[in-house]
């Protein structure tokens, strides 16, 4: 069989199994999720034996031991990913919820009732447990999903999709509800892209050239960030203690994620006091810094921020800083360089915090607080299958209500229309 | 200057205009659109002239009479455009709404603002009132419109804009925000599409080619529909007077627009008696009928439907007819042959009725009510911009809401993620 027709093959039973997943209860879809659980942990053994083929041919790849680690799957990831599952069961099911309802003059009683988007394409790099993540959210919000990890976690990837598909039969769920591309040929990431007639929305979740290249190719609409440059403008009226402490957690806590600071800005009136100061926090825990002129002055020995530094997502010890005017001179770096990802604002002063959340033009605006918050489970969404810088469907983190659409449901009693 | 640099050109222009669309105030654009509606009445001679220019070359072109009428402005068909402004500006601004704000444990207030989508692409047929209608939409909802008409409209196009863009200085927003491409070159809409960088949505009203020509080509999210191939399912439980009623106003009200009823399926329990009744109606009223071998055993006469008919929408006088088992063969077959636009059931049976509002899959789901009401003005929308049958985004008609998006704006008192 061509892998095209492996692919379509693969959609059509998608297509089939999201129109029966689309009506099954929340406690079917619980009881799956839970048993889940319980068969990752129980099949421990059969899970790491797939996994050590991966990370064998890892080895003899040449991967780093930071790819390798993230390969890795052990008694700790598994009991992790077990969890994970049993947390996206206690969350409230999304399908079916009304989300309004009005009545017409002519008495139609209209609402709108949430349904599951459909067919779901994750398109993944090496991390084996986004295959147990991503199967509980489309799940749970009664979605069929096709997963197509990183070909260095091929035998990770089926074995996890074949514990969690047993658990379907055993429930009277459909198989073809989570499915693995069996492949990993690149060919089927290119054919897959191309069957809008079955699947609904693409979430590429990897770096920006993963990215690129699936939107380059994708004929079905994708929800994706290519990248997140934050920044956190610190206002002439900042409490100063509170801005260095939101400036040290939003660069250093994790650096290597898409919601750390990449560049600051700094009123020019407060710039004198609280660069100093924050730059000596900042480097004891080894952030290098770049700095405009203005920032020089003040800080004489550090690098020169080039153009290109103001568009740079570091994911790293490596922060950009710049002395602004005001917040209008702020506000529009932030428009000229940002990604629309996730900006903070510290402020005392009420108009300032007002102008930036409604001006400010990304996904999340923050007061007062580090931009680390911009995130499905701080945020408070429960979960998390991805964050958008998109403006359609969905814009900042998606968890499972944005794995659903609404459609109009209308009671009559024998309206015709005039 | 190539076609490419001057769409490119537009698209710029566009984006920036978005920029600061975005925080213009209801009352700054409510008054536009009021001064627009009068200037298009104040301008009729000039509009009605460059409108001839077009009448004239569709004339030489050959178009039909059909499509002559449709092209031209006339007293009549202004007013009707300027009182399509008011209306818009009468409607409430979606763009700053907060849907729905949260606490969370560490204190932190989450809320998601409405905000405008950015820039819409609208690519359309020959009507030139859509120009005025869709640029009055989207400057409502705080985007940035780039208009693509017909090319047999163009005079009309340009004059229409013309004519609001004046407004747009006079109140002081960015002319930009309202752009019609002002060449009638093919290649201008190949470039437009490829222009993701700037716009955030393309919506193409046509018909089914022009939208297929573009989803191919579109990098751009595209909001669609092909086409409408709407079903009314008559239970063996229906009230038969209501049945007929609704079977006729659903053919024969206006039988050229989406939402009418293309295929009727009858419960066979019911045919007997149902389908003479309904059939003396609808050829009465010029409706052909085509029916499977069931209803052609009721009623000899008419022509066998063929597995293309249960495809087809005829969008005229004719109408697919199908004896069904039960329920289930009736939403079996809308599954397989609908276009998930509007299906309606008439039943007095209530679990019927929960399991076809819950289980068909289909944008617009009613129950005794003709498939005519699925419209953005009829649901209470307040007005349309389009019809999606693709769930990302808007599932269904779309009024203003749809042509926004929301972020997450946090208030917080100096919270760092630990």
């Amino acid at each position: 069989m061509s892998i095209k027709t492996q692919v379509i093959e693969i959609a059509g039973k998608s297509e089939k199994a999201a129109n029966i997943l689309a009506n099954i209860s929340s406690q079917v879809k619980n009881k799956a999720l839970l048993e889940m659980a319980d068969e990752l942990i129980r099949n421990m053994d059969y899970l790491t034996t797939e996994n050590a083929k991966d990370i064998d041919y890892a080895g003899k790849k040449g991967l780093s031991g930071a790819m390798i680690d993230r390969l890795t799957l052990d008694e700790s990831t598994l009991k992790g990913m077990a969890e994970g599952l049993k947390e996206v069961a206690a969350l409230p099911d999304p399908v079916g919820e009304v989300t309004s309802m009005w009545r017409r003059p002519n008495d139609l009683l209209v609402g709108r009732m949430r349904i599951p988007l459909g067919v779901i394409g994750i398109i993944y790099e090496s991390r084996p447990n986004v295959t147990a993540d991503a199967a509980a959210l489309c799940l749970k919000s009664g979605n069929a999903v096709i997963l197509r990890g990183g070909s260095e976690a091929i035998n990770s990837n089926l074995a996890i999709a074949k514990i969690l598909r047993d658990v379907l039969r055993n429930v009277n769920i459909p198989e073809a509800a989570i499915q693995v591309i069996p492949t990993t040929d690149r060919q089927a990431v290119s054919e897959m892209l191309k069957l809008d007639e079955y699947i609904d929305i693409i979430i590429p979740r990897g770096g920006e050239e993963l990215i690129r290249a699936v939107v380059d190719q994708s004929k079905i609409p994708v929800i994706k960030h290519y990248k997140g440059v934050c920044h956190i403008f610190v206002d002439e009226s900042a409490d100063l203690d509170m801005a260095v402490a939101i400036c040290m957690n939003a660069k250093t806590q994790r650096p290597g994620v898409c919601n750390a600071m990449e560049t600051l800005l700094i009123h020019k009136d407060i710039a004198e006091t609280f660069l100093p100061r924050v730059a000596k926090k900042l480097r004891d825990a080894g952030v290098t810094l770049r700095g405009c002129e203005n920032t020089r002055r003040i800080l004489p020995d550090i690098e020169t921020a080039t153009e290109d530094d103001w568009y740079e997502e570091y994911l790293d010890l490596v922060l950009a800083i710049r002395v602004v005017n005001d917040i209008d001179e702020a506000m529009a770096h932030i428009e000229k360089y940002g990604s629309l990802h996730t900006e903070s604002i510290i402020t005392s002063d009420y108009n300032n915090s007002q102008r930036f959340l409604n001006e400010v033009n990304s996904s999340s605006v923050l007061v007062n607080a580090s931009t680390r918050f911009s995130d499905g489970f701080e945020l408070g969404l429960g979960a998390e299958i991805g964050i958008s810088t998109t403006k359609l469907h969905a814009f900042g983190p998606m968890g499972l209500e944005e794995l659903t659409t609404t459609k109009f449901i209308i009671y009559g009693n024998g309206q015709i229309r005039t």
